[in-house]
């Protein structure tokens, strides 16, 4: 038969991150391309050693349905943690467990916007994000990211020129693709945007936890006073990604219609991983075993920064992130991305084009985007020596 | 601020359903309102064994991200079962693993449904799909169901005048919550209306393995020789519910835009318990561990027919469900289903009222639906017992 498909899904394409896993299989591949957190950060032994634990003492609590809030126990040590440690979560917030933080950002989609409704998010910003807007029938407006954050005159010209606009969706800390953490001026010039057009802020900090330099900024949702954020964080980039368990904090009222939105989704979150979560944060060190990863990530950023500086050429720029994964680069004037990614590809070298993570996929851009989670040392230092060669033959 | 839900949200409520939930906490409650499997039939020990093998073999595939279609030695293995079971799967088919069966109805009508079209479902459905649906700003139309499986002549007068209609809803095998399986002939009689009125088929058959009685018959999908039927298959029934592990299989056009949606919502259903599926299926006997519930639920349905049997007045009627968890009951005529349900809750009986799975919830219907997968034998017999008195006092 024809398919007779939905408007929205028509001309959906996969992610076209997925379609560049495709090559990584080569032997002697570099990829500077993924998402992942590196394997280092999974706390196996732990995990094992709950799992056992839970199976032998609970196993039927495991393999039972569970509610769609989430396991009860989870949700209060989050809401503890986020108090603790964000400032976030009063009286009138409420936490629950989401299928990863990408589940999070999807539903407080579905449950605000009509089709046709406008998302206005950062300009480059987050594909999964971005992808599932668009998969809802909302109207993507980029808005461009400087050093301190949100381009905030764009901002505020983009919520005047789009009043349908619902949602200001943004990375705040080590955002990803930009590597870009927004200062508090910007923070507050966004929320008081926010305000002002009324519209809602989903904040996504996945990354959040990942700070290996500078100071804290306090989040959004620290600031929030009238109920305007949703705080969508995760379990992937600080005990394992695989387990899909992620949280979202918003306003109670807002949260009982995005329980309704994620029961027809899933029913709930694998009851078993929430377990093993739980299990963790109450039985072993959490803080302790972040500040491993923190340290992991800065001697690989570092190493990935003192190395793109002694080869790159000067006209090339990029971003000195202060926590999370990423980093973004962008090409000397005039030099064509496609040009760089196919040579970059023949040298089995692997990055994501920035035209990836536009709002708008047929603007033009000279930016790729650099993750040093995931490769080895020799990869980073091998891997930037081509890059900055392939930049240098383009010439 | 005030919360501009979007128009397919506004009106959205909790199932029905889970605000019995609420109830069930009282001492000396006997349910029969679960959708639960039997937590006998949760393989706890091989799991716990696999669980340590895994975690000990394999723990960065387990844990870190994978990809949407799902771990692929599980996708083979569910294809050669599937294939094996009930011969589905083509050449042009593709098997993807989904978070629970939920998702894989949930992804396919939104991919297939613009807000408006109509999904024709079985009269009374499931609540879980029903909301699906209507989250997804679907138009639901029920065709009655009589014993042979949906009334042909109602689904043919519901295609003629919903052109709009996209989508045949159905749960042909040990119906929730209806207990009746639908003939081969009306299979047969469905299919060739589908074709006529070129509309795709939900096939639901999350209980499909736990036949106890009767004869086999033929899936929707293996009669299929255009692509027309989704087959949502389901690891809930036969080994964990908690793990959240479902099937869909379907046409590669269509599933590749189902693997987009799926992206967007959760980028890929936990890895570990596909993993653990995978090892399940692989070193241990699923067909026995099958066989196993089936005479598990055999018993507990005659257990619980035999007592309808003895103690329910004669103008009470039942179905007799050949396999599955469920069956349906209906009230003597005139006598008002909330004043049963009340009265049950205080005996402290619970049951679902029929008015849940109706695609209209504002049809008057005497019926309501009877699990026997979790209570015991004793709460079987004195819950039925109780039942019978609280329609005899509503006389």
């Amino acid at each position: 038969m024809e398919y007779k498909i939905s408007n929205k899904f028509k001309n959906m394409k996969p992610s076209a991150i997925r379609e560049i896993f495709k090559s990584l299989g080569r032997p002697g591949a570099i990829s500077f391309a993924a998402g992942n957190p590196s394997p280092e950060s999974f706390p196996v032994d732990d995990f094992k050693r709950i799992a056992n634990d839970i199976l032998t003492q609970e196993p039927i609590t495991a393999l039972q349905y569970g509610i769609t809030e989430g396991y009860a126990p989870l949700r209060e040590l989050v809401k503890e943690r986020l108090k603790r440690v964000y400032s976030i979560g009063g009286e009138s917030d409420e936490t629950i467990i989401v299928t990863g933080g990408q589940q999070g950002i999807e539903l407080c989609c579905k449950v605000m916007c009509n089709e046709g409704d406008v998302v206005i998010c950062e300009n480059p910003s987050f594909i999964g994000a971005l992808n599932a807007f668009r998969s809802l029938g909302a109207r993507l407006v980029g808005v461009p990211l400087n050093e301190e954050g949100m381009d905030v005159l764009a901002l505020e010209n983009a919520l005047k020129s789009n009043p349908s606009t619902k949602i200001i969706y943004t990375i705040p800390s080590f955002h990803n693709p930009a590597g870009i953490t927004s200062t508090l001026e910007n923070r507050k010039a966004v929320y008081a945007l926010a305000q002002k057009y009324d519209v809602l802020i989903i904040e996504d900090n996945p990354y959040g936890d990942l700070r290996f330099s500078g100071e804290n900024v306090p989040t959004y949702k620290s600031m929030d006073v009238d109920g305007r954020v949703v705080y969508c964080g995760s379990f992937s980039k600080i005990l394992s990604a695989g387990i899909r368990v992620g949280t979202l904090t918003a306003n109670k009222e807002l949260v009982s219609k995005i329980v309704v939105a994620k029961q027809v989704e899933d029913v709930h979150t694998n009851v078993f991983f929430q377990m093993v979560c739980y299990r963790y944060i109450k039985e072993c060190d959490l803080e302790a075993h972040i500040e491993k990863i923190r340290r992991l990530y800065k001697h690989k950023a570092e190493l990935m920064i003192s190395t793109l500086e002694k080869y790159m050429p000067k006209d090339v720029s990029f971003t000195r992130p202060q926590g999370g994964i990423f980093l973004w680069c962008s090409l000397p004037e005039g030099m064509k991305l496609s040009d760089f990614i196919a040579r970059c590809s023949d040298k089995n070298v692997f990055v994501v084009p920035g035209t990836a993570f536009l709002p708008n996929e047929s603007e033009p851009t000279r930016s790729f985007r650099l993750n040093y989670s995931m490769p080895t040392d020799d990869e980073i230092e091998n891997g930037i020596k081509i890059i900055a060669q392939v930049i240098e033959s383009l010439r």
